[in-house]
């Protein structure tokens, strides 16, 4: 599945499969303007790290668009876009991937001090497809590292959705299992619901059924009693963020399945390409943690679950630290403690 | 709350709040023959094990009353009424206080083989209320056992509901808190939401809000996070079934909220009445634990959260191994390991 995240040239819009709607209804989101993006990316018509990162870039892309038809390139535009591109980088705070396409793209134009705005649309376009069919191969070969680790007729777990539908196509952590599908491995895979804006259930079940991939969906709170009746052989989810010691921020409940995961033995991944990995924050308890309304909780569509007026607690994600995690999955492959030095050489490796 | 289980005289009805209908709609269930018991007790109409046993004892009454309007207390009316007894006895396999209700009162009336089919539904109504009268006054020693174990202006944990809905009134669990509060004590409770029935964010929520005790909803997902941030004191549940050995079966995911609780340090209590213990069960692996309708879990109200046809694991409970818990709270005091002994002392003491 790649066709979740479209750029229409002719339309000048960007075309999301709506995942709010999710798995009943099949509908398209267009964005054509910045408060548009900013709506996508706030309200969860898409989200995931890497989706959110492509996403980004294409919104980088309409604003230029959108400041070109307000000033026909004249004047303070610069400022203008300026000021548009904060929007979009503050418009979610913890996935690290989103200020990571907008600083890209900002670079790039200030690489390019006389560029008019009309070429500053056309080079951000080409770059937001090139991050986007770049987001595909990273995602396979973390796929090919994270999949040969699996063995044949495991069942494995993950909790929220880090597949196709969180990347631009294939997955990071449904990836490692469509790559050891790929090498002939019966795999079977346990999808957590991930309250309270069920992922797991509503994406990560939709798109391995889908591509006919045996996926059971249980309650997060099966998950402890499934491990220890030996039905998880072994872990693997995403990441939001990930610190320089390899403290992986990811959606809420991940840290309590990978202490789970610990306490019956169980191997837990992390699978996430390299633009995951935010070297300038230190650990996983200085990423700020997003605190989003209390609907999510308090709503299941427009069934009130709650009575009115009791708070709700909604932290979006939670930081899995580094001495629960068995190893860190990417492009480059496969990490291991101490994370610090993985990542380094890693990142030297790769000429970043 | 004690209202909610109520055994009209005049109606020869069981009047109970519709607890599937929480907290949005306040809403009577009748029953008034063993089916509707079964039914109210199959759909969870009521749940929580000392309601259930409540319910059961009301239900033997009605099944009495049942025959009699079937054979006038004449011809096979024993062998009819064994076996509504063992149809009720069977509505639920987990909580072990539904068969001790039935097997209570079964025994008084082979204690009395010369009785009319009369008597013995008189009698059973008077044990009925006795039970749901005796239920009351244990939750509130649990009350005062428990609440002293408690510090003022804890923030303590609790996951489903072991409230005055799950009991005849007051609760265990949550009988507990409301002891600690009438004992001066200021505290703040967070209700875990207890997927798929969402028995915290719909019963806890509810009764405590309408008690006026501090209580804020969590995602089960949110639980080692907010652990770990320090924001949880103390856990305290309410359990289905305990085991000779001190394991408690007690709601799905409670087994995963003991394990964090014990990696960050915070304890992790079980309040339940004697006639939870069920001694002739070693283990806590030796219970039976229900598997209940997948569409607990695909659907919230008329809500489609899965996709169709993908399977799902509907586990209703699971078991804590007792070296997780610091204390069984019970009516008799606190109870500490090693339990197998603990336990015996204290039935020895209750003279059961």
């Amino acid at each position: 599945m790649t066709d979740h995240i479209q750029y229409d040239d002719a339309a000048k819009a960007l075309k999301l499969l709506d995942q709010r709607l999710l798995p009943c209804r099949e509908e398209t989101f267009e964005c054509r303007t910045t408060e548009d993006i900013v709506y996508a990316l706030q309200t969860m018509v898409v989200r995931g790290a890497p989706a959110i990162g492509v996403t980004a870039a294409y919104g980088c892309h309409l604003a230029a668009l959108e400041v070109l038809a307000e000033t026909g390139g004249e004047g303070d535009w610069k400022k203008k876009l300026e000021t548009k591109l904060e929007i979009i980088a503050d418009a979610r705070p913890t996935a690290v991937n989103l200020r990571w396409a907008v600083v890209r793209l900002k670079d790039t134009w200030d690489g390019m001090p006389e560029a008019s705005l009309d070429d500053v649309a056309a080079v951000w376009l080409e770059m937001a497809r090139q991050i986007q069919q770049d987001d595909i191969e990273s995602c396979k070969a973390i796929g090919r590292f994270g999949g040969a680790l699996f063995e044949d007729g495991d069942s494995v777990m993950t909790h929220c959705n880090a597949g196709a539908l969180a990347t631009a196509g294939y997955g990071t952590a449904l990836g490692v299992i469509r790559g050891a599908i790929e090498q002939g491995k019966n795999i079977h895979v346990i999808a957590n619901e991930t309250r309270p804006f069920l992922q797991g259930a509503r994406l990560t079940a939709y798109e391995l059924h889908k591509d006919g991939i045996p996926v059971t969906i249980a309650c997060d709170n099966a998950c402890a009693l499934l491990m220890k009746k030996g039905m998880v052989q072994r872990v693997v989810v995403g990441a939001d963020r990930i610190t320089a010691n390899g403290d992986a921020v990811n959606k809420i409940g991940t840290y309590g399945v990978a202490v789970l995961a610990r306490q019956h033995g169980i191997p837990f991944y992390v699978a996430a390409p390299l633009s995951t990995i935010d070297r300038d924050t230190p650990t996983g308890d200085d990423v700020p943690i997003e605190d989003r309304t209390p609907r999510e909780v308090t709503h299941v569509g427009d069934v009130q679950i709650c009575p009115t007026d009791v708070p709700v607690y909604n932290f979006a994600f939670d930081p899995t630290p580094n001495e629960l995690i068995t190893a860190i999955i990417t492009e480059r492959g496969v990490l291991k403690a101490p994370y610090s030095e993985s990542i380094q050489k890693a990142f030297e490796e790769a000429g970043l």
